[in-house]
């Protein structure tokens, strides 16, 4: 299950893993991500076993699963084909929310005392390798947290090395180059939407490649596309959120069917500036509602 | 000046369009709208003169500019070669802000009950044109509060038509086809992102044109481009929210940036999916900051 759990509020906490996984919160009693490269992750748990995650709060740089020892050394490479991490970058490539839980082994200042807690739903905003710590390669996920979920409280003293006594330097991110901070910047999450489960069922037909220009973007790890409303939702336009009324576009054909640039035919041929480029690929369960295309294609007769 | 102006706060109340004027949150004393292609539109008066219009407070379907005689009958279609039009346009499609004002000639329930009210910040979500009812094209705009705009207050009963007598239907927006509303629906706002003016500066220098595919993508009003940061804001990555740090990119190409699909060479060679492919085409004022594109690349190495 993607998102909120019933009966479950940012902040509660859970004296073990075990109860955290019969509330829904985490399921699995051991690995640290729930979630496959085909749903995207559940949900994660900071608990201190990567020397690399970073936690600012609103804000945490989580590092991938997989390439250490029994003792929380990294000893060789991480991998983007780990399930974990493949889970990761759906999250991403999908604005699919991911529940937070934090432990009480992290050193972080905004871990529990002691046990877990849940912390609420954050959004994969970029994710990238280096070399960690121990000179392997680790794969870390930025992860934000969405307007609406409460910011963790401060719940412990951090160890801070003795140039950083200031508590005013625990609560709010350390100052970077003395100009940035690594706070919340919505200018880079707005990029990818989540997509709905409706939109989500279209790509899935379409396997991501687009239904107008046939492209398939891959990035590594994933492909993307998005779910595009043929007719817009909300007034005045009204259109559905079925899937008779959402396509698999890639993003330029995306922003060129939203704005007129692209319209269709009732035939499905495609009409872009003014003039027919081809036909409209489409899937045997997937029928085309010819009512959101007329009328997506009135709003542009000029 | 695009956003909010000093000193003014939504929900402050102007008896006249020249205190309006005085305060700079909308300077014409006549048109309804304010602002030009170039620019995007900085604010619009809801006030009642075109009969298309609809208000459901946090959302207001706005009916663009001209083809009226001296008493609010269309006699003429509207074209999106109307400045204030095309200044909407340009909001949409670099996802500015624009500053509503509700003047007491409106009929809305949001209306004030006298001269103009200033009711925060709103983004343009859609447009299209339809016939109107007056029999004549007319091009409108759906406008959405932002979240942290807060909600008008219904000020006026309206005058409702006798079917249409239970209080209840005026705060709230009519139901259409028994389950659909044309309330703030998000998943429609989030597609395009405000432009910073880092990035504006960067996609005027490149006339909307990606810098790696050279696509330029032309819509009815306009182009589109995003501005695309190199190396991502924030932690881990910290990249800097500088020119030299920004591309001009169409949305497929910005997608493979940011997810590593596409990477630079520190003489722009363009590289994809591991391939050179092309160089990155600059501008001579737009001096690519070179550590930006080697931490880039360094994020995905692998």
């Amino acid at each position: 299950m993607i998102g909120e759990v019933p009966n479950v509020e940012a902040g509660q906490e859970f004296s073990t893993r075990r109860l955290a996984h019969g509330a829904g919160v985490h399921r699995p009693l051991q690995a640290g991500i729930c979630g496959t490269k085909k749903t995207g992750a559940e949900s994660i748990v900071v608990s201190g076993g990567y020397k690399d995650d970073e936690d600012y709060g609103d804000v945490i740089v989580y590092t991938g699963h997989g390439g250490q020892d029994g003792a929380n050394n990294q000893v060789s490479d991480q991998s983007l084909d780990d399930p974990g991490n493949a889970a990761l970058v759906t999250s991403y490539l999908e604005g699919l929310p991911v529940r937070v839980l934090r432990g009480w082994q992290s050193d972080s200042p905004y871990a529990p005392a002691t046990g877990y807690r849940y912390d609420g739903l954050y959004r994969v905003t970029s994710y990238g390798s280096k070399l960690g710590i121990d000179g392997f390669l680790v794969w870390q996920f930025r992860l934000e947290a969405y307007d609406d979920t409460p910011t963790p409280q401060v719940a412990q003293q951090p160890e801070l090395p003795s140039a950083l006594t200031e508590p005013s330097t625990v609560a709010s991110p350390p100052t970077v180059e003395g100009n940035e901070t690594p706070e919340r910047i919505t200018s880079t999450v707005q990029r990818i939407v989540r997509s709905s489960a409706v939109k989500r069922r279209v790509k899935a037909w379409h396997d991501n490649r687009c239904q107008i220009c046939d492209l398939r973007i891959e990035v590594p790890g994933g492909s993307y596309s998005e779910g595009a409303h043929i007719q817009a939702l909300g007034s005045p336009h009204n259109g559905p959120d079925t899937t008779g009324n959402v396509l698999c576009l890639c993003p330029n054909c995306h922003v060129m069917l939203d704005a007129g640039a692209i319209v269709l035919e009732d035939d499905l041929t495609v009409i872009r500036s003014g003039e027919a480029d081809g036909t409209l690929r489409t899937h045997p369960r997937h029928v085309i509602d010819l009512e959101c295309v007329r009328q997506h294609r009135e709003r542009w007769r000029r």
